[in-house]
């Protein structure tokens, strides 16, 4: 644990608790507010660090069996306490690596804490297991066994950093969260763009390890700057699962790699998503201003780069729309524009934005800006043309809206049919039009993972009924969540249990219950103990 | 429904609720019994029908969402119903078709039916969806909105029968029982082997549908004997999930296919197994005729092609293991022969014995058989050489186990940290030697989705417990069951509503709590309605 108290930053790997950096690939974050590179020398991991790395992390895991849920909730509130305690060195990295507010990085740290937080409170108890008994029955024709189900961990997970979250998304973000609370082991791939961030939150959850008894290889911290450190960690066999927040083209990579293996593993990616907003006219109507303020500031959350972002609006052709549209890009246009998280994610939004002037017209923020600040913009085309062409439909990440004009209700249920996979969907509607447009509601439920009514999908609550996860591309595994205590499953599996005595069975299971919790025995739900 | 009450098999494809076959692709099942043909012409699927199949089924699925629990449950058991009137046809056809007995088409039957009817109870009310309220807090930190969740299905659903349950695991098995449940539709490619059970009982479902008033394409039914009708099915983009049982190189072919879409799509397949039995001395001293008596009967039931069938048996070596060997030779060696599914089956069954012979030594039942009928076989390898040749664990579908006798406790572990995902791992031993033997249980646990104690891997109960379903190659998704009413889960996903007014919220995430079943609220359960 040596330099880890140190205000600079070394640049090093966490390898397991030391500090470690053997390699010559030297890389830089970069400050896109004043368009420089920070100073820190970032060492990129090397195939042996790597190598190291996953196998500390798999003695790491078969040691967590025996440490209980309480004792991995006291790890998650150490881990608090050291992010806590480094609240100044996170605001300065944060803010000198993204481009982002102040404002912006304690929201994000409040939430990164809050999930932390919430998973350590889940795990006092085993019911996160969903534990299930059936008793044996003698009586039973054939007779049947004592059969008892729960869930454990899959082993050794590698997470992959966000560039948007590099708190709540990122080192010790959600999918970290919920894999050690789980009882797993963790290698954080490190987001490049913000790897001073990422070791400074590091170094919390390597305090927090040792300071609460938990193996050493239990998290680990890697920089990289390139596809390989990645690639080999994905492809290791003594890796159980992957976790990964990012662009379609990063995530598909991955999964690709993951299912090459000779034994596949779940990627549970989440990817891109447009979010479309279908606004209906009688609303519109009642409510215009309203509406146009708060799409507006969805639109700019971020600099537009939230993964729920609304890139792409649906309505129908009338005088309503056509005013509404005014009245949102004169909203949107006297927003001051913002600075994005990197140069390439600016020339990509540059690029992407060029590419749609093509087949559609586009009205910008004007005037000049600093480096990588964003023009805000709305793009238009037209029902028919948008119907024509599936490539319309395909996120430019960044403050981008996208509006389809469809002149029947018909082409705009065909344009819904025709979306890709979505993280949510929008409808905004009054009473009447959302039941009369039943089919709108249905439809679109099909093709997002959250189904927003007169809101708008920026925002994501943390709760335990939010699904943050749709249809592919936008999640790669629609059946399970990124957000919430419910994320707790994906780096889990049901395991069942015939015929093993009480002493050798896992707490929830046993015929005392002494967690006290509601377990389905036989069927039905029940606090009981028996046996 | 024409020719739906012929009591001759028409070897056509159930279109929906048609009997259609304009296709000029013959193919014909087998009696491995008497060894020969049967007569019924089997009529492969064309092009334009698997297409005009996936257009029913989407448009059915869709009407599903207006169908309510009970509706559904009541067309499970009206399935039930069509089944036991037709109970003889299925007796004569499933026999002639596989060259089971019909004892074990009984068995199989009333499984099935029991797996129907589990269902049809599950889907009375909205339990099994795990709905989740968080209302609204406005006092909240940011404010946080009413977010609700639930399941829905995920579209038309492909199912492939599978060889070695025509009744249980194919046209009315557990797989389309759960897909059913949940409001899914269905198109099973019937298994080639048995084209005539499929015909029956898919005559069963179809009436079943039309009395309970479901939407024409809420099932299908197509015959093939190649890979192409499945291939068309797989890749079409109306698919929206695909389940399987079969081999790992069947398994593995649908799943590459479903990856290479433009939507990628889940597979649940549930493929090769050898299910390792781990014997300790103690218990082998303490019980041998037992044991030896248990684990004979395992390996031969089912003329050992059950998919829990024990393949693999690891031994420490010593005059126990030497003595229990014997043992187990004469029992398995007393039992009479049986006969095969297929020549196909057979053929290979032979075909991968003669490859273990190469490096383990066999033993054989002797004397002369009938066509068909497997000789059951007890190969024998040094731990030494074992562990050098990772081959050695692959399945030999039929009656077979390789014995495996290691030196020491440790080359045993490390016999288990070789294994393949498995569908289940049993040990048998004295309490003592389990406790003795901790890392035993830890590592096996590791490898499988069941852990049997001093019992036998056959004879999968069907409970809420059940976990069927391994590290991959068992199955291509370890966190889903393929057996027990928690498989339902696997043909649904999560989506959650943001600020859904009541009357648009779907029946188990309403105020009124009208189903009256736990419901998650605010984080904790309750029976509670509000609002």
């Amino acid at each position: 644990m040596k330099n880890m108290e140190k205000k600079v930053l070394s640049g090093k790997n966490y390898i397991g608790n030391s500090l470690e950096a053997t390699g010559d690939t030297i890389f830089h974050t970069f400050n896109p507010r004043i368009n420089n590179w920070n100073k820190t020398d970032f060492i990129e991991a090397t195939e042996l660090e790597v190598e190291k790395t996953i196998q500390l992390a798999h003695t790491a895991f078969q040691k967590m069996h025996k440490i209980g849920g309480p004792q991995r909730a006291s790890f998650l509130l150490a881990i608090v306490e050291g992010m806590e305690a480094r609240k100044k060195a996170i605001l300065v990295h944060y803010c000198s690596e993204t481009g982002l507010s102040e404002e912006r990085c304690l929201t994000e740290l409040n939430r990164t804490l809050f999930q932390l937080r919430s998973f350590a409170e889940l795990i006092l108890t085993e019911s996160w297991r969903n534990p299930s008994i059936d008793l044996a029955n003698p009586e039973a024709k054939p007779p049947s066994p004592d059969i008892r189900k729960t869930r454990i961990p899959l082993g050794p997970i590698v997470l992959f950093g966000a560039s948007n979250f590099p708190l709540a998304y990122s080192t010790a973000g959600g999918d970290t969260a919920a894999a050690l609370a789980s009882g797993n082991a963790v290698i954080v791939k490190s987001h490049p763009m913000h790897a001073g961030t990422g070791e400074v939150v590091a170094s919390a959850i390597i305090e927090a390890a040792i300071k609460t008894g938990m193996p050493e290889g239990v998290f680990s911290n890697l920089n990289a700057k390139g596809f390989e450190v990645g690639k080999q960690l994905v492809t290791h066999p003594l890796i159980k699962s992957v976790g990964f927040t990012g662009s379609i083209r990063g995530g598909t990579s991955l999964i690709k790699l993951a299912n090459q293996r000779k034994e596949p593993i779940p990627v549970f990616a989440e990817m891109g998503s447009v979010n479309p907003v279908v606004l209906l006219p009688k609303m519109l109507e009642e409510e215009m201003d309203k509406w146009s303020t708060h799409i507006s500031d969805s639109i700019m959350a971020g600099t537009g780069q939230f993964c729920t972002s609304p890139g792409l609006i649906f309505m129908l052709k009338n005088d309503t729309s056509t005013t509404f549209i005014q009245q949102l890009e004169t909203k949107l246009m006297d927003y001051e524009s913002s600075c994005m998280l990197h140069p390439n994610i600016y020339d990509q939004f540059e690029r992407l934005k060029n590419e749609r002037s093509i087949n559609c017209a586009l009205t910008e923020k004007e005037g000049a800006l600093p480096p990588n600040f964003a023009r805000q913009t709305i793009a238009h085309v037209s029902g028919a043309k948008y119907l024509q062409d599936h490539s319309l439909q395909e996120e430019v990440f960044g403050p981008f809206t996208l509006v389809v004009k469809f002149n029947t209700v018909n082409e705009l249920l065909q344009g819904i049919s025709q979306l890709n996979g979505q993280l949510t969907g929008t409808i905004i509607g009054t009473t009447e039009e959302l039941q009369e447009n039943s089919s709108v509601f249905l439809n679109l439920q099909n093709k997002v993972g959250r189904l927003v009514l007169n809101g708008v999908p920026t925002g994501v609550t943390v709760c335990p009924s939010m699904h943050h996860g749709g249809p592919f591309p936008s999640s790669s595994d629609s059946q399970f969540t990124a957000v919430g205590i419910d994320s707790i499953l994906r780096f889990t599996r049901p395991v069942c249990f015939q015929n093993v005595p009480d002493d050798l069975l896992p707490l929830e299971l046993k015929n005392i219950n002494r967690c006290k919790i509601q377990r389905r025995v036989n069927g039905l739900f029940s606090g009981d103990s028996f046996g």
